[in-house]
């Protein structure tokens, strides 16, 4: 075999990889394959290309992942990663159903497994002892590969449990965990305007991967997928090419596809004390398993963007409340200014109309509530009638659902509702985080 | 109304931008909106959020488009851009068929109106006057405004022309142009194993739209797919979230879903006999109008990931001919090393198998022919099965469909096929690029 490539990296060309080559290569296992390759593989290849084409090279390679792929979140803490950390630019999104006859033992060996695995991909390791290319010719591979040469990419893992893994549909306590089933995980209610498709709502448990390199999260995804093999199956999944919600004041306010600014007033993970409030669920809030926790709320929401594209600025800037190039509220100042919903203008009209989306949401109007929203754009192709099947991917981070049911509910009366479809949902319990070299949902089963 | 904000941006801020602004300012109509805002958006915003943050924000702005979010290639020239230029990472690719009732001047206006918004995307620009906040409250905006805060990030559009085109389903010639077919464009013939799907088959025109941005692609062809409104509607569309070939030698060559380097033989670039010899349609080829096009083959092929997961390493490398690692040719060497398939082992069995990939797809079983092939990875959700619904969107550029005809014959015997679907098909006569304020097919109407 001719393999030897593989094993002789040039040790010079380590310089031209920034970050820190000690947290992606420290594996309990020992030094990843893909940790080599990913700190030599750009250098190798640009000698193999010619002298002198280096630098091109190496910024090629980074294109596929965003200026900051190297950056490195540790999957272990007290909290799971990818819930306040600054929204990474791609998603993929999974919900997995247990096999039928699985038991609770296989569910326990899959969260371990799952956790192992999303332990080294978050480093930019490969799964398992021997990685993609490391093994027997006679095995199939342990890591599938596409990732291979790829750096972490910022890429975070998150684990969270839907209703039904607790008490199935019939009622049935499949892996004797119903007696720890938080109160607050049921189904979420009916929504005015619901038109949900099976395909695209509910499931046993999720897997949220958000990453700066869409290969590298859907690699996840994948080698997640398989190593459920037997234990759990994909029940439906989503990939969202950008993101629309900042998690950080670091963040530049990205827009969604009706062109506007989303996630001004979103929850900062700088707020610590509004995260404690909202985002965490805390030591006496019900299931103590669940403490250091959160609860997601994932719908798809459908936009009918034809519909919207023909509709008149002032219309689009009514419907939301906000303006549409600096997306600065309607009452007036910039994109940060508070928004003043009692403001009217010389009319005496409201300057924020009594429908738009930042009133209905506007946590004055909805208790105080604020949630922490980490959505996605997506187009998935288009439908028959030749109209492009794209939306916002909405997650919403809180400590209990009801504060999205509260907001949601309050929505009925959203301007907006003229334009979008809400077609997917889902709720799941997310564990705290695991502790090093342990797992997510330990607590659950202790 | 309050839109004062979005009209005055910070100068200041303009020196936090790479690139040179004059590229993306100078647009035929006067200074765009977008301009402004790509300009000076980001620097505005971090002066809201706060001083000391401006590094931050301008690297989380650039995360999103990659680090080379500031090229800028130009629409008009010789070729149509999006051919050789080095691919890009990020695709949205569309089809389109002409409306019912649809006259010429109809095609002709529809071209017209794609180039011109083509030519200001492509520099980073709003398409309109106006664009998607300088126009009045009291119309719908002339751009849909999700890329306002974007640059160009390397975008090409490029159009295509499908057989149905000049004669249609029943042999009717809708436009005037059956004269002006080219001989060579016809529907690919039936392949071994092709299981074609017809909403992802065909069409009469093609967008392929390439960027480091996902959101800037998408915002092209929604855009497009919008000015088309009336006069010709999307047949289907395919996103695609990874490039697999490198098309310049300034590329590092990319891993597919199989976890295989790809592209590593592709035509690049910088072998300008050899683009011409096999890419760009020569005077005296046949249709003149079309003299400095080219041919697209699309192909959308689903990867049966599952089955190949569970294959051996050797297996899998056996198939390919190449080791998966390095990607060096199982003759020996280094990934770019010449393949030799007349190498044998000590038992004297061929070391690149009788069936591998690289094999029947090389130029030396082929009659020296070579493609310049552009593929992108994607992943469509999952099946009902919960089986990714993943692949490889192939497309290929060539002189004569018969190149691809050929090869592709060729690899009825490619020991592939067991781990391959061809679902979707396509052909497209690429006409030349547009000269400077011209539009792409004029040469076909001339």
């Amino acid at each position: 075999m001719s393999r030897t490539a593989d094993e002789d990296p040039t040790p010079g060309a380590a310089s031209q990889t920034p970050g820190d080559p000690a947290t992606a290569d420290e594996t309990p296992r020992g030094i990843s394959r893909r940790g080599l390759l990913g700190l030599f593989g750009a250098g190798a290849a640009g000698v193999a290309v010619g002298g002198g084409a280096g630098a091109a090279i190496a910024s090629s390679a980074a294109a596929s992942s965003g200026v900051d792929s190297t950056r490195v979140y540790p999957f272990a803490g007290e909290h799971q990663a990818g819930i306040v950390t600054p929204a990474q630019d791609r998603l993929h999104f999974a919900a997995f159903d247990m096999a039928s006859g699985a038991t609770r033992d296989d569910l326990i060996s899959l969260l371990q497994d799952w956790s192992a695995a999303a332990a080294r991909m978050t480093r930019g390791a490969e799964i398992g002892d021997t990685g993609a290319v490391g093994g027997s010719e006679f095995a199939p591979p342990e890591d599938t590969g596409e990732a291979l040469d790829l750096p972490a990419a910022g890429l975070t893992i998150t684990i969270g449990f839907g209703p039904t893994l607790f008490t199935d549909a019939s009622g049935i306590d499949r892996f004797g965990i119903a007696s720890a089933k938080p109160a607050e995980l049921e189904p979420l209610p009916r929504f005015a305007g619901d038109a949900l498709e099976p395909g695209a709502t509910g499931g046993d448990l999720c897997i949220q991967a958000c990453a700066d390199d869409p290969q590298v999260a859907v690699h996840a995804v994948r080698n997640l997928s398989r190593i459920a093999f037997g234990r759990a199956s994909l029940r439906w999944s989503q990939l969202g090419f950008g993101r629309t919600s900042s998690t950080s004041t670091s963040q530049v306010t990205a827009r969604n596809l009706f062109g506007f600014k989303d996630g001004t007033a979103n929850l900062k993970a700088e707020e610590t004390q509004a995260i404690d409030d909202g985002v965490w669920v805390q030591a006496g809030d019900g299931s103590a398993w669940l403490t250091g926790g959160s609860y997601l709320v994932v719908r798809r929401v459908r936009m009918i963007i034809e519909t919207w594209d023909r509709s008149q600025l002032g219309e689009q800037e009514r419907v939301i409340g906000r303006s549409k190039g600096a997306g600065a509220p309607l009452s007036g100042g910039t994109e940060f200014t508070p928004i003043d919903l009692a403001a009217t203008g010389a009319a005496g009209q409201p300057l924020i109309d009594k429908g738009a989306h930042v009133r209905l949401a506007h946590p004055d109007v909805n208790g105080g509530i604020r949630l922490l929203r980490r959505g996605y754009n997506y187009v998935d192709g288009n439908d028959q009638l030749g109209r492009l099947n794209a939306g916002l991917f909405f997650m919403s981070y809180q400590r209990s659902p009801q504060q999205f049911i509260t907001v949601q509910k309050n929505l009925a009366r959203d301007n907006l509702n003229e334009y979008i479809k809400h077609v997917g949902s889902a709720l799941f319990a997310i564990p705290p985080g695991a502790s090093e070299g342990g797992w997510v949902g330990e607590t659950l089963f202790a």
